[in-house]
């Protein structure tokens, strides 16, 4: 019997093939009852419990520690400065990475109500008679956090040193793309290290995080592989651009196979070369007066726990030695 | 001469009190100078530099060995059960709250975009304009988090056990009040203590936490008082519903008087009884079958944070040693 979505052979449950989970549903139901997400009840929403947010915090130690060990690559070997924005940013900054032009969709706008008593009386009336009241609220001056990086480039100089500017940003981080799949969350965490200078530094800035994200990931017992990718730009000119970064190999994932064949492997991280974007959007120039170029390597907080827990399974006391050892567990 | 906001007598520089600045505004100065908190240019939002941050973890970990020698205060004496949400939360959850009708003011509602190409280049048509685009968006199925503890009451059962329940939650707040005074935040984390149970043992809880916060906030040096309190209740009907929590006495605030004489002191924590509020709309009886109450205990995590620097100074390395010693520094 074929089952439609080619997960049979995947299956606990002989002869059950009709009514069969899928590797997602069936790796959500184990880390929810291991107690190392909660449901909400919404797709793509989870509580996290101990256990999973212990091992998301030694992995952000680790990270901490692999900035340290990369500090050879910051402005003055001085290490990359800490920057820890919140979930929301002001709208000024959002208009200004143009995210709303490529990915509308996974955007999240914040209203906010500033009526009186005689708006929300209205209001109330609306929600008691069943209808939605979001249009007694009106566009905020904020917005959800699009990538962690973002609300940086506001802080940069107009003008940098010669030696460019670093950043090491951490928060969370919004995509609306609700999804059985517990790998795909709508609000995460994100930690970046983000270089911004000439051309040549971003390049040689990236290249080595390449090798040296790989070698830590793999430390984690992880069977990572890098893989040439593109961001998810919306629609049909979104295709263009797609290629056109392909083309330009200005992205690669980090992609982890969490659902063996049955699904495409899962990116846990990516170095990202963001060439002019962001310098032209934000106004920051190199110190020759030429538009600054930026890049991040950015690692996803709950992406990588939760590759951790499907590669070695949800009790992180029974995991292999060397992969706590890596975590200092 | 009389200062318009009665703040001549903090003014640093004599004779320009037309243009001087307010304690609130002096304080967030010496914060971003100091790079403890990062000026994202909108009011009541700010990114955190490393030592900030350093300090707030360290407040966390103190809370969580409070918590520990706390649970004798849980179910079981096993303690805290812990929580940890993300700043977004269901709309079905925000809706059981009733929150919109007590505090309209600091909500934030969550919109996205489900168009397709033909929406998205009207969207970008508007903006190119220079015209608000979120009518293009739609509600979504999300709110920002109003209280830590929110999103938790939908994880109890409907019936509880003989013992109650217990919480440790923690997490990213929004509540929309810009404001030149840090202290103010729009997004923030709150730790909260929360107990689940019949009237008798929500009182005994509260009570209890009432002396054990005072001493742990004394034990950081702060001059922190313990006053009745209301919660901003929205509204001419709002005015009622506080001066009914007041005289009922459910709500008690730690506050510290941050701005001296200048300004009201400023809450940090408080310990609040909701009575049977949050039974009622999440439907969680007690084992008898009688409608549960609940109490939390809530700090501020910024604000705590922030009333360390006032306290002791902007470097916490100058800090007095039994300061120190009790935040483990």
């Amino acid at each position: 019997m074929t089952h439609p979505h080619g997960v049979a052979a995947l299956d606990d449950e002989p002869g059950s093939s009709r009514t069969a989970k899928s590797p997602q549903q069936r790796f959500r139901d184990s880390l929810l009852a291991a107690g190392l997400l909660i449901d909400t009840g919404t797709p793509g929403l989870y509580g996290r419990g101990a256990e999973f947010e212990k091992i998301l915090i030694r992995l952000e130690d680790v990270l901490t520690r692999a900035a340290e060990l990369s500090s050879d690559l910051t402005p003055g070997g001085l290490g990359y400065p800490i920057y820890r924005f919140g979930p929301i940013f002001p709208r000024a900054t959002y208009e200004k990475t143009d995210y709303v032009e490529s990915f509308p969709d996974l955007t999240g706008a914040i209203s906010t109500f500033s009526g009186g008593d005689r708006e929300h009386r209205a209001l109330m009336a609306a929600r008691t008679r069943g209808e939605q009241w979001d249009h007694f609220l009106a566009p905020g001056d904020t917005m959800l956090v699009s990538a962690a990086c973002h609300p940086v480039y506001e802080q940069l100089p107009s003008r940098l040193p010669e030696e460019g500017a670093a950043a090491d940003v951490s928060g969370y981080c919004f995509r609306n793309e609700p999804s059985p799949d517990p790998m795909r969350m709508r609000s995460f965490r994100m930690r970046e290290f983000v270089r911004i200078g000439d051309p040549e530094t971003i390049r040689a800035h990236r290249a080595a995080w390449l090798d040296r994200a790989f070698e830590l990931l793999r430390s984690f017992g992880l069977d990572v592989e890098r893989v040439a990718a593109n961001d998810p730009f919306f629609g049909r000119a979104g295709k263009l651009l797609a290629n056109g970064q392909l083309d330009a190999d200005l992205k690669t994932e980090f992609v982890v196979p969490i659902y063996g064949d049955a699904a495409p492997a899962t990116a846990i991280a990516s170095a990202n070369d963001a060439q002019d974007h962001f310098g032209q959007k934000f106004s920051i120039s190199c110190a020759d007066g030429s538009v600054a170029h930026t890049t991040c390597t950015a690692f996803g907080l709950e992406r990588t726990t939760l590759a951790l827990f499907a590669t070695h399974g949800t009790d992180s006391g029974a995991w292999p030695s060397a992969v706590k050892e890596a975590l200092a567990l």
